[in-house]
């Protein structure tokens, strides 16, 4: 069971959404208006719960988010947007405070419009549930085709003691977020009992999630409902510095990314793309997401097999400026490439081993001498992805 | 068997770089100068082939161009670049022509510096074996992945005459093209008996391989070794207009990159991704190449679901603004959304019966009012992908 922050509160029920009746609502709410921050995607189709949640955002104080799993009221219309209200409302009702303090949240199959009802008929007893220890409940309730609940922690000190925040993430497909400030197969919330400013939260949440969630994918699809929401209780008193609070969030967010690509789809491995070498961080991260979001590097990957000439392929085509001949490749640990040209079987033989038997290792691409460096995460892509996803919606 | 054009001989033989015993070199020669225009791939790692093609192009003039299989001759940085040179030297001493006239192209693993010894040995056979009814042996021989080869035909006509073109092409994975005036696991080798300037040669030969191959994807990678390859013998007498000659250059090259996608590795399916009501051509195409390469789309099509929602998503992250509620999508000519909302379930029901009785259908989307619209060619894929690309080297 995880600790919980003080000042929230969680729970989650099974509303039928779902049609294997697991639970599929889950609630978490602030004892007293909390400092909120949010980024939502950026792909210009929207779902219904996004649109919402981010006129809601822009008050900067909230009192609580209401997740629902197994729909995500995407491209639903004016239907969806009276969902989505409609849910928020009675939630808001049971708990007394003003609807537009609730931000919703889905995540599930695109194109079915929100079952308000079935939320509604349920929202006396998600608001009785609700409990310091919901924590595990709430994370359950809105995993889809996620293999685990994603919960990560961190302390952040100020002066005159510690601040803890609290991480809770669902996804595993759909997953290659390109969030800004106020999408979400990929679902984030941060609760803090830090003591912090609503402007000081937005300008430290941003980077924390580019540098993180914006660095990870799946299969190179960003979804219509990627949301990532911070609330700050302020119950421990404690004020942070942000940046102190802003190392703690990217903390969290990069453990709950790495969770999230460890249960890509059918994924085997996590594999850290490092490129190094180029003259920029932009050109670096450029090279590091072509090479990993590449379909035969991917491929490869999943056969646990050494091949170099993809990774320089993929590279390659990023539109970067770089000498191949000074090209070095290392694969967990074993360097295979020098000066653009193979080592020899021996050591691919070698590497072709570290990668059959780690779950997590690293591609390192040394592309020459600049000091551009960045590095993606990302998964193997198999067998298991094409199930996944072929069928789902039967 | 295919007609020859005037001025062409065509050859292949096995040399032994593939392991199977298959043919695997091929030798297609001008009887005198032939005009030559090329495109190359825009990767930054371009193979050695590439490389001593591009020199060699620059001269406007070549007499053939020798391809072999089972050896992509890439990142080999010194060595490779001798040992395609080797090889084209070899062939041109046995027909007694300059080397810097006859091209090198090679397709297959990355990393393996092509044994170019194995096609010395064999120079004096495969000059031996030309012949003007050597177009399916050529064809055969370049193949790798391909399940089929691939040949195509028009008639160009002029003043006082019809001239012809034949195309001549590989590639079924690492199907991304991105070809520019001087990439390869496509292979494309365009022969006419027309009489045309260079300048003209080359002139038409961008465009019609922009609108085509560019145009096509089977898994997003774009290969190191790509080329576009035009030889003009002039044997016909006939001087078509380039305009003229451009368009059955496009037709032959459509009918090429089709062949390419249906042949994709694993695929069922060859989809023409329609995307229409933008606001230009370039927003279009944006559009479509994103939702073309969505990995959720192409696995949502091996499993024949008429799922809008992934094409709408996919559309969404293309970076191009458009209103979803003015959405409206159709698949294999059913319509299934109007107005940025399903039509229901008999809608899509009927959808997802034609995707699994047809091989080939499009998926329209319409986005708005605009005039801007673009095609893309995709194919589904599952497991069959995998299979071929987790275990390729092996």
């Amino acid at each position: 069971m995880h600790t919980p922050v003080s000042g929230f509160r969680f729970a989650a029920v099974a509303s039928g959404i779902r049609k294997d009746g697991r639970i599929d609502t889950a609630l978490a709410v602030a004892d007293g208006p909390a400092v909120a921050a949010g980024l939502v995607t950026r792909n210009r189709v929207k779902a219904a719960p996004i649109v919402v949640a981010s006129e809601r955002l822009r008050a900067g104080s909230l009192r609580g988010v209401l997740v629902n799993s197994g729909c995500a009221n995407a491209c639903t219309g004016e239907a969806g947007l009276l969902a989505a209200k409609r849910a928020t409302a009675a939630v808001a009702a049971e708990l007394g405070v003003g609807e537009e303090l609730i931000v919703p949240a889905s995540t599930g199959v695109i194109g079915a419009v929100l079952p308000a009802e079935k939320i509604v008929a349920r929202s006396g007893d998600l608001v009785r549930a609700l409990s310091p220890a919901g924590v595990d409940d709430f994370a359950l309730a809105i995993c889809t085709t996620d293999r685990w609940p994603k919960v990560a922690e961190a302390v952040v000190e100020g002066p005159g003691g510690a601040a803890r925040v609290l991480g809770i993430a669902k996804g595993a497909g759909m997953i290659h977020p390109d969030v800004g400030p106020p999408q979400a197969t990929m679902l984030v919330f941060l609760f803090t009992d830090a003591k912090i400013p609503q402007s000081e939260l937005a300008r430290v949440l941003e980077p924390a999630g580019d540098r993180t969630f914006n660095a990870v994918t799946v299969d190179g699809d960003t979804s219509t409902n990627d949301l990532v929401l911070a609330l700050a209780s302020g119950a421990s008193g404690v004020t942070p510095s942000g940046d102190a609070l802003g190392a703690a969030f990217e903390r969290v967010c990069r453990e709950l990314a790495r969770s999230m690509v460890k249960d890509g789809e059918g994924a085997q491995h996590v594999v850290d793309v490092c490129v190094s070498g180029l003259a920029t961080e932009a050109e670096a991260r450029e090279v590091a997401r072509t090479v990993a979001t590449s379909l035969l590097v991917k491929t490869a990957l999943f056969g646990n097999d050494a091949n170099w000439g993809r990774l320089l392929a993929a590279a390659g085509r990023a539109g970067v400026a770089f000498d191949p001949r000074r090209a070095g490749v290392r694969i967990a640990g074993v360097e295979i490439v020098r000066g653009g040209v193979t080592l020899g079987a021996d050591a691919e033989a070698q590497a072709q081993k570290r990668m059959a038997d780690a779950v997590e290792y690293a591609v390192e691409l040394e592309l020459g001498g600049g000091p551009g460096r960045f590095t993606y995460v990302t998964s193997d892509l198999g067998h298991g992805y094409i199930d996944v996803n072929a069928g789902y919606r039967s």
